[in-house]
């Protein structure tokens, strides 16, 4: 285990627009079709996450108030999984970087923590958002909780219902959780109206609390992935990664993390992005993980679409199956959205990184091999990663290779116990490619 | 945040049988009532860890097949609570020690691994354990599994129905976990016959592990509180903290830790002893902290008793409401035990440390207020001292006086969130002292 010490912690954030070989395509209005300015993202967003969100600048400052809120919980830990390779017997070197130390127990927080405080500093009192898994709205909630600002949490039925304990953790923080579609919006209403039984989706949600922040003057609206400000945040995870890979004398040859968003998968490639952009390191292979049931990047299209169900967004190029496709319900419940953020997208299209699915039982063996051996109870998500990770190891035994992989463990799954039971239970969990459904909403993708 | 580097991890466990002013009082025979030997232990445990509860060595080598996994989690931070003290507008510098980033998520961790080991290396294949709140069980279960041991866990059946994701977090590690009383022994199927819905006890689950171990010769016992080779492991804790608040440059006042056998409590105050013993620190104030429901310390008896139910084990010389009293079913499950470790038990009658009872509802606004200040969700037995730590730092408010405190932080309380969830729903849930059970438990106490 390698840790940094407090005050090595990285005070800047890397921002990869200003080292992208093509600049990303604009981020286009849903009325006009013509690329949006700051001022209509005002009204849903602090005006310093939206020079974040088109800023050029290679690095940016980590204000002292947000280091000191970090600093509660980061650097966090950089592991060998020893005991893993000794169970793999392979000659591969796994590292993985640890999130889940965070008091919200995901890499969420690194984002929430920068949201809240921007927000605050420009006298917001009150913030909406939407949460699938749970994870986004536990670090939020926390995030506002060291502020003190009021926040709203819309949290897709299905794990509001099935997931109870992240609720209350979101009230521990003093937040205000309903389970979306809900009667608080005019979106949420209609759906109920439709279709009482809603297990609701992630667009839903997102588009219950954007409707949410747009009526209200003391509220803005905060997503916990896709856009460009909050993959930034999340680069203190790479920066970190790299000081603590030095330390330990190793260098990744592949690097793989789960997709939902994308933010925690590119939290830890975009540093590492600057050796492969610079030539430094073109071997590299940096590896995203998504599951076959929600396949945007292996069978999405690369298209404008909105971000949201109700299409109340501004629209984004990136991977996506339509903002309409609804995904089969799987266990890994942050990794059902429709998108990918377009950063991450941009990267795949110029062939940076490479994108894999996998299935939802290959997911859980992983995740039980690595409770057992590294002790760690991985969440749903995150043992997307591993499962890959534990692939390429067991490549390299049969090819008698030595790689260093480095995985990126986003959080713990101390929420998520009720489907390793399933899992242990036997319950059949693969989902086969939703192929009709990913069709359907192809069609629905908007024209520019 | 104080990060000690893991090559300045302590390589050897404290024994404070080496310092005591008077030396413990003797294990009796529960059938003899003659001092135990050696060997009347053997069935039961390995004998390593007999040698250890009776050393009168001050330091004991902790092996470096223990160190190496001790190192996939430790060091444990230090933390100072700035943002608590900052709620509580006090002058009082207020630190704490945090356990809970174990992958088991508790302090137990440090003794299961040690037991795990010890019996593995003398050839038992089998571990049977009792466990009350889920904390030890998790613990014992990861222990084993890294030293592939097979895992027994009895658990409080009232746990057990109540805390299903415990359960499974000790099968995803590979342990088997039943609920107390079980079918599996003669003590189990007695009880199930007098008392159908038997919602167990530790006693009770005590008694069923010791006797599954005691009929099979491949199978030992683990206890994961209570006795002294249980405490010294835990002392790494107290002597890591002891280098950190060194590099803060800072010195207790006060320790405060919660007590249900004591192991959690003690392996943060043993080490600081040495300065009480010694007369360095006289000044400096240990305080246990109990629930009023359950206050063998502040209304039980010193007196030899037995450690489970049954009458099975040897006779401590112990604080105790008698080895047949049952608690009122509080919501801190690791506290409801009937005695208390030997070795607290002395330190209390030698004026060394004090004892405070606390209610329920007043550890859960703690509780809250903990996590809404610096994040981290605590077990519900550990915020009884985060209760006191909290009163004194009010009290230092009201005298003008920046005393230093430190509390001992056992644990997360991320499976305990349904408590949460009633305390912040109004369930009233302080329960009176229970005089006429306590009364009626004490006429039970052997005869010695």
């Amino acid at each position: 285990m390698w840790f940094l010490d407090q005050k090595d912690m990285p005070e800047k954030w890397y921002n990869i627009q200003a080292d992208l070989p093509e600049p990303l395509p604009p981020v286009l209005h849903p009325g006009t079709g013509k690329p949006v300015g700051p001022e209509d993202l005002a009204p849903l967003f602090a005006m310093e996450l939206i020079k974040q969100e088109v800023s050029q600048e290679r690095w940016i400052e980590i204000p002292e108030e947000i280091q000191d809120i970090y600093r509660t919980w980061r650097p966090t830990a950089l592991y060998r999984a020893y005991n893993l390779e000794k169970a793999l017997d392979t000659p591969a070197k796994i590292y993985y970087k640890y999130e889940g130390s965070s008091q919200a127990g995901s890499h969420k927080l690194n984002t929430a923590v920068a949201q809240a405080y921007y927000n605050k500093k420009e006298g917001i009192k009150r913030i909406a958002t939407e949460t699938g898994a749970g994870q986004w709205g536990s670090a939020l909630a926390m995030g506002c909780s060291f502020f003190d600002i009021e926040c709203k949490v819309y949290m897709v039925r299905v794990s509001h219902d099935q997931k109870p304990y992240r609720r209350i953790m979101m009230e521990t923080w003093g937040a205000n959780c309903v389970a979306s579609p809900s009667n608080d919006t005019k979106t949420g209403r209609e759906m109920l109206k439709k279709w009482p039984d809603c297990p609701g989706s992630l667009g839903l949600a997102i588009s219950e609390a954007v409707e949410d922040a747009a009526s209200r003057d003391d509220t803005h609206y905060s997503l916990g992935s896709v856009l460009n400000h909050v993959l930034l945040h999340q680069t203190i995870i790479g920066e970190e990664t790299i000081k603590q890979m030095e330390m330990a004398g190793a260098y990744p040859d592949i690097i793989v993390g789960c997709v939902g968003g994308g933010s925690n998968f590119a939290g830890q490639a975009l540093p590492w992005m600057r050796d492969k952009i610079s030539g430094k390191s073109t071997g590299m292979r940096i590896i995203s993980v998504e599951p076959e049931s929600c396949p945007k990047m292996t069978r999405g299209k690369y298209a404008y679409d909105f971000g949201d169900v109700a299409g109340m967004t501004p629209l984004l190029k990136m991977h996506t199956l339509g903002h309409t496709f609804i995904p089969p319900s799987i266990h890994a419940g942050g990794l059902r959205y429709h998108g990918m953020a377009p950063i991450v997208s941009h990267l795949n299209k110029l062939g940076l990184i490479e994108a894999q699915a996998v299935h939802q039982s290959g997911v859980f063996e992983a995740a039980i091999m690595f409770a057992r051996t590294e002790g760690i109870i991985s969440a749903p998500e995150t043992s997307h990663a591993i499962r890959v990770g534990i692939d390429e190891a067991i490549k390299c035994k049969e090819s008698g290779e030595a790689k260093t992989i480095l995985i990126a463990h986003s959080g713990h799954g101390h929420f998520d116990l009720g489907s390793y039971a399933k899992y242990l239970g036997g319950e059949i969990m693969d989902f086969s490619y939703p192929e009709e459904e990913v069709n359907r909403a192809l069609q629905e993708l908007p024209e520019i």
